[in-house]
């Protein structure tokens, strides 16, 4: 059985990155806000292509971007996600395996090509995205293998799949599904503007499904509509389990119905591209929670991890983030309950 | 007539590169030569493909990194590559025409993929290349635009292109052409290996047909059938009328029938990965050619240019080379003659 067990199984839009350098002045001409991301469709996908610099393409998605995370610091991941069968689906499929991650989703024989997002880097490390959904909003209920959830600690599901609509359906049988079979089910926001889309469905999942809730600052304060950090954690306090908020150089704090843990962000030499940060915390701290560390602990797992991904251009790790964290905290058993 | 004229036109294989990290151990599994370039069929790129960890996509191709090197100079330059239509070819046309190159050679239709080169960088910096040729093979005299070289102060040819049979009589149709048009022509001998299957012909070439040649040390040994540097020296002096060969961190060698300059390697805080250096050198070299700088300048401008393309992963620059050129040596003027 020990094939078929995972610590984390992750739902989310299979997307490969088209990343490049940008200046302020390209994102004032295409008209997008700056930090956040933008859905565009294939049109425009063909338009603002042409507008963008020479580019490299790297495999992306939020919860892939995770779930390649946990498997690198050693813990077992599963992910579902839809690409269609073209070259970039099959760029998708290899990186997110050899990632170390089991991936079995059927890809789309026809319809839209494999989602992409273009990633714009400013000087000052922040990335702004515009999204192509593509094969994503082919993503339905019927792939969600409830086998997968059943034998996974964890079901992670990112915000962003409610904007395909039968991708959000795929979510909510996930969610049960990992209930009825005793299991936690965590949420990331994902986006500020995500979570002005789907604001009152987000609140129904925070305060009734979620058991791990991931955000950053911007998007906790988008949710409650909040104009300041303590009012959105007064108010996310005993609405989620446990909720696990990013800082950026401020680092994290978690917190809980009777306790707030403030941990300080990992030492990195150069901030380079901040793509994929939220995406590795969530990896540390999911790889940490599964594998029974205090919360203190997987906060500062979540901490190396996003500091490695923030460390060079693109989402995907390039160092072992497993040998990252035994220099840095020491080995961390990989048991699954 | 100005958006007609070019620096240099070069022609080559129109390749996107996979690039992931590998050690020594990978190599040994793929029964591959360190430092070289061997040729795939599709059965063998798929079956290594399923071998090689998480990669990132990077438009390459070795006239064709020249090419946007020489447009990132301030040049002016063109390039003649068969892709087919697909999303690499997609993504190989994106590149090198915001790279600010003209490419306007008709994509296949039908026929093989665009070619894919696997580009495994061990630590030590050094890259190991796995080409599957694809859609190169489709490239005929047909693609050779007369005007375009006509219009270009030197036609460039990489050696590569002798491996797909129809190429090579593009890249005899284009050097004749260029001749006939009162122009030079310049040769890149690309890899030993391709100088050990095409030996006679290069012989030739460069005795008869070839005003700027381009080399490292292994490969104008290979050439030469010499077994020290020295010896391949005298066996290229006389026989090239200039033979620019790259020695790695030794810098590099402009030989004339009349000189000898030796150039030091530029200062590179810390090489990453080779992949591209050679073509950066050329471009270097050839845009100071083109515009009427002394040999010793071409090859401090070659390696400048080669200094940024080691200092990153991927073979197309990161920074502006235009800038780097200013910072180290001054305002580089750039009429045409």
């Amino acid at each position: 059985m020990a094939d078929s067990r995972f610590h984390v199984a992750g739902i989310g839009n299979a997307i490969v990155d088209v990343l490049v350098h940008a200046d302020d002045a390209l994102l004032a001409r295409l008209e997008v806000s700056k930090g956040v991301m933008t859905l565009i469709d294939a049109d425009q996908a063909e338009r603002i292509y042409g507008l963008l610099p020479p580019a490299i393409e790297c495999s992306g998605g939020s919860a892939a971007n995770t779930m390649v995370g946990i498997a690198g610091l050693g813990g077992k991941a599963a992910y579902i996600g839809k690409v269609k069968d073209d070259q970039l689906g099959q760029v998708f499929g290899h990186d997110i395996r050899k990632g170390g991650v089991v991936f079995d989703t059927r890809a789309a024989t026809d319809g839209p090509s494999t989602a992409r997002c273009f990633v714009l880097v400013t000087p000052d490390a922040q990335r702004t995205m515009l999204t192509y959904l593509g094969a994503c909003i082919e993503l339905t209920p019927d792939d969600v293998d409830a086998d997968i959830i059943a034998n996974s600690e964890i079901t992670y599901l990112e915000g962003y799949l409610y904007d395909p609509p039968l991708a959000k359906r795929a979510f909510l049988k996930a969610a049960d599904a990992a209930h009825q079979a005793g299991r936690l089910v965590s949420l990331s926001l994902s986006d500020p503007f995500c979570v002005d889309r789907h604001r009152t469905a987000f609140l129904d999942l925070v305060a009734n499904h979620v058991d791990i809730l991931f955000a950053n600052e911007a998007e906790l304060c988008a949710l409650y509509q909040a104009e300041a950090f303590d009012e959105a954690v007064r108010a996310v306090r005993g609405n989620a389990k446990v909720a696990a908020i990013t800082r950026g150089i401020k680092g994290s704090v978690v917190i809980t119905e009777d306790d707030v843990h403030v941990i300080a962000a990992d030492t990195v030499a150069q901030v380079i591209d901040t793509t994929g940060a939220g995406d590795l915390y969530a990896a540390g701290f999911l790889t940490g929670f599964a594998t029974g560390r205090d919360l203190a602990t997987c906060a500062v797992l979540g901490g190396i991890a996003a500091g490695e991904i923030i460390s060079h251009f693109g989402a995907r790790p390039e160092r072992s983030l497993a040998d990252l964290v035994n220099e840095k905290v020491g080995p961390s058993p990989m048991h699954l309950s």
